[in-house]
């Protein structure tokens, strides 16, 4: 069986999971794919443009339809999918998880295993198609689409494959009466809610997909994937890798389908709302994810990871050049186009304290805007980071942020991509607001813009970063201090509304980043999202513990 | 610390209930506790009699009420407990969560188990409480309402303590990178989601309070206990425990708060909607219940235990006598007042299969009839097994049910208790309909009243089971079979609708009875309320891991 292939997998992420200390199954370097792997995997995504994609095993198509167009190119990538009828998935599902259900916990974790070690053979490929549908750069297309996506489903898994193996599968059950006893023979069996389906989004169609996909999977359920219309590409490769090794191991490809759909005709609603869909897994903007949630019943479990408002709060520093430079590449990477980008920083009018004594306001502003400035100037580094703008209406939003009658201090533009000439890549936008610009900061300001904020004091700045994710939810919070009691100050107050705090990082680590088996993807507690990547409530809540009782003569 | 004098007990706790195996940390037997406990406990109840309850340590009061009335003497109680504005409540109640959240899990471990070691000690007087408020036999009300409920109150702290404990408080997290690491140190804090409040019912005022509020207690929120208006004396005995032990051991009283109100003046949705109670414990009916599962959004968390409509499937059987005398037994304990209690009786019209033959429908409905009044009219058993109807709305509805044009099997009849001549004691209403009389059957009919429903064969019999769990839910269903082709049939029919099964029982064990440690009560999974007395969910919805990072130079 697989599981006694990949017990040690499963058991190394069990681990890790609980311990959160570093840990990857999947390496981040693409040199540890081999030399072949690369050209392979540009090759196969080449072979996939321009025609049907051929490799899901779902037969009940109504038609097909496509509508990818690379941010690097501007050119439809021209690949079309199959459209299936929300009715034909729900009962092609509902017919699948029945049969999945009835596998043991680790059979379960010994197939998707097995899947993530078959994707693993098309990380390059599903590098390039999250590419040309996200505008990710490469490298980070390889990354997040690739093993840290894996890594993510693997931490599903086994928190799954821990979470489901709590109780105990039999146990006798004897209660000493004086003199005679009884005796029961009981089962625990954690049993499947039902049908899961995951809805995707344009940026990270992969990465933010696995963890709620795995999470059904591991725990019985049957799940379809329902990815936004402008990024199928990079999730049917998995979905499809999926479905293959269901197969070879004689299971219903159906246990995992895609529901591809087109921007004018979508199924998005119409699955969610079906009365047989028991759970929804949705990563995307807000107003779409509050409407997932109102769908929340005792019949129906949602798990949300919508948008924040990120904060970074600057009080005191060691080293205010290595501080500009790693917000620097925060706010860079991706065009701010990570759902963890910090959005709002909170300067004291006063300034920062340093070892050097004080850096004023202005100085600092000086300082960000250079940080940036070389950074996306800078040949071997801009473009690369800063990845292209996944949509038009984002850069056109962007373009209109500087209207919105804030101080502009640093106005994006058009950066260069030597391999890509018509790239929609655009360095960020700076503003500067007033503590009393709520209207304008207190906003989800998506893509490459930032906002700085004067404040009066750390105190101050602490309480508009805490009250802004109270109130409009956060992922993510930056703070930069040498005090302690600051320190400590800053943790409570942004703890106390759910949002994770992290402190003083400089050199090769920033903000943005969350590692599997160590970090919580949102803390599920704040208006960000109700879900959290993987803590046990994310599993949990997918199957219900049924105990059965026989009475033993 | 306190944690110190209990890590026995809750270590022993922790691994009963992860093993399921039996296990009580407070014994059944009033024997148990000493000779004079009994006697004290008699008188301690008496002084409480006629009088204001002078042992909470809330301050500020509105005015003072009480309307409970003895279901065995039919005399009000005359004691008044303190009214409390909402507002008062949640202030005093956000207040001392503050506080509350800043222990470590340990040390609210170590507290609160000293407040089950206190209540221990008020055992017999809370038994006196129970009694004269519930209606439910003396050993049942000290039972269940002592040593049952503690053992439930310390699952949950044992499932709280383990589960806060899942990630590790600090872990060093490394990150190989080449030539260099990068290194943070991590926190990982398990916070609190805010206020709760645990609505009771009337009819177990401490068994189904205080799994929620020791779970929100070991979580870290503080907790506002509302009983119903006519069964507040047995929670309000233990609130008064858990506070004076509070204020022991240096922490604010107001942490664990009782909310009486009254009938006229209800105080329940007040309490429920205001936007500062984060979760919600409820038990009882299902119609308030919907109400209050309706509040559930991101804000508010929300666990209940509504009704359901239990099945017994009766397909074939070792000893009908036997069986009969247990099911006898099942419908008159409490008169059928449990959540537990079976209602509908499903047996084929060709009978049922024993090592003697068939024995035929009619000669079953003969031996459960004869079975019951066997028990009600045997003097040592009867009064004592059906204690008293809670109210007498309940009575005037089992004498309803005869008019709903069912057969009338067996008619309901005022027993005589010897101890107190006017108390509201009746036998159970045997009832028969057809498999197309499910208005009838479909309801849950409160109270010592059962329906014998005729099928097709066992297939009809789990046909019907299985729907009524699924529309109606259902806490317990009792099967009888000696085909393992048909217990596994039934297993996975009512397990796939989330109920648990019991099957052949027989002797001194009875499918109303829950055990702590070992017994899950109620799924979670059905209409009959979306909690389950303890599992790992039941305690991580009350709190959200929230991590933060540190970048190490």
């Amino acid at each position: 069986m697989l599981i006694a292939k990949h017990q040690n997998i499963i058991d190394k992420a069990v681990k890790a999971n609980q311990e959160r200390t570093f840990y990857a199954q999947y390496p981040e370097h693409p040199k540890a794919y081999g030399e072949e792997a690369p050209p392979q995997g540009e090759t196969s995504f080449k072979e996939l443009l321009n025609k049907p994609f051929p490799r899901l095993k779902q037969k009940v198509v109504d038609g097909w339809h496509g509508e990818e167009v690379s941010p690097y190119t501007l050119q439809p990538l021209g690949i079309t999918y199959p459209i299936v009828s929300a009715e034909e998935l729900v009962n092609a599902g509902k017919r699948a998880g029945q049969r999945w259900a009835q596998l043991s916990v680790a059979d379960r974790a010994g197939i998707l295993t097995e899947t993530l070690e078959k994707i693993q053979h098309h990380f390059f490929e599903i590098a390039h198609a999250t590419m040309h549908t996200t505008g990710q750069s490469f490298m980070m297309s390889f990354q997040a689409s690739g093993p840290h996506a894996n890594d993510r489903a693997l931490e599903a898994i086994a928190m799954g494959y821990q979470q489901l193996q709590h109780f105990p599968e039999h146990q006798t059950w004897e209660k000493p009466m004086g003199k005679i006893s009884v005796k029961l023979e009981k089962t625990f069996k954690p049993v499947p809610k039902g049908l899961g389906l995951v809805i995707g989004c344009s940026t990270f169609p992969v990465w933010n997909s696995l963890p709620g996909m795995y999470a059904d999977l591991i725990t019985g359920n049957a799940v379809i994937v329902k990815p936004h219309p402008k990024a199928i590409l990079p999730i049917a490769i998995v979905v499809a890798a999926i479905q293959q090794v269901l197969e070879e191991n004689g299971q219903d490809p159906y246990t995992c389908q895609l529901a591809a759909d087109s921007s004018e005709q979508p199924i998005t609603k119409t699955l969610s709302e079906h009365p047989d869909v028991a759970l929804i897994d949705y990563t995307g903007g807000s107003a779409f994810g509050n409407y997932v949630e109102s769908l929340a019943s005792p019949r129906k479990t949602v798990f949300t990871e919508k948008a924040g408002v990120n904060s970074v709060i600057l009080d005191s520093v060691k080293d205010i050049d290595a501080v500009m430079q790693n917000l620097a590449f925060s706010v860079s990477l991706y065009s701010g186009q990570m759902c963890t980008a910090p959005q709002n920083f909170f300067i004291p009018e006063s300034g920062i304290d340093t070892p050097n004594g004080k850096v004023s306001y202005d100085e600092v502003a000086q300082k960000f805007k250079d940080a940036i400035q070389a950074l996306v100037n800078n040949p071997k580094m801009g473009a690369g980071t800063l990845g292209a703008v996944q949509n038009e209406a984002t850069l056109q939003r962007v373009k209109a942020a500087g209207e919105t009658g804030a101080k502009v201090l640093l106005s994006g533009a058009p950066v260069a991509n030597d391999e890509y000439a018509g790239a929609r890549t655009y360095s960020p936008t700076v503003l500067e607001v007033t503590a009393n610009d709520t209207k304008v900061f207190e906003q989800e300001l998506f893509g490459p813009v930032v906002l700085l904020v004067k404040t009066k004091d750390t105190d101050h700045s602490i309480t508009l970063a805490r009250g802004m994710a109270d109130k409009h939810g956060a992922i993510t919070c930056g703070a930069y201090t040498t005090n302690d009691a600051v320190k400590e100050k800053i943790a409570d107050a942004m703890n106390s509304v759910f949002t994770p705090v992290s402190f003083n990082f400089t050199g090769f680590i920033w903000v943005n980043q969350h590692a599997a088996f160590s970090d919580l993807h949102v803390s599920g507690g704040n208006p960000a999202g109700n879900a959290s990547f993987t803590n046990p409530e994310f599993i949990v809540k997918r199957f219900v513990w049924v105990g059965n009782r026989t009475y033993v003569d």
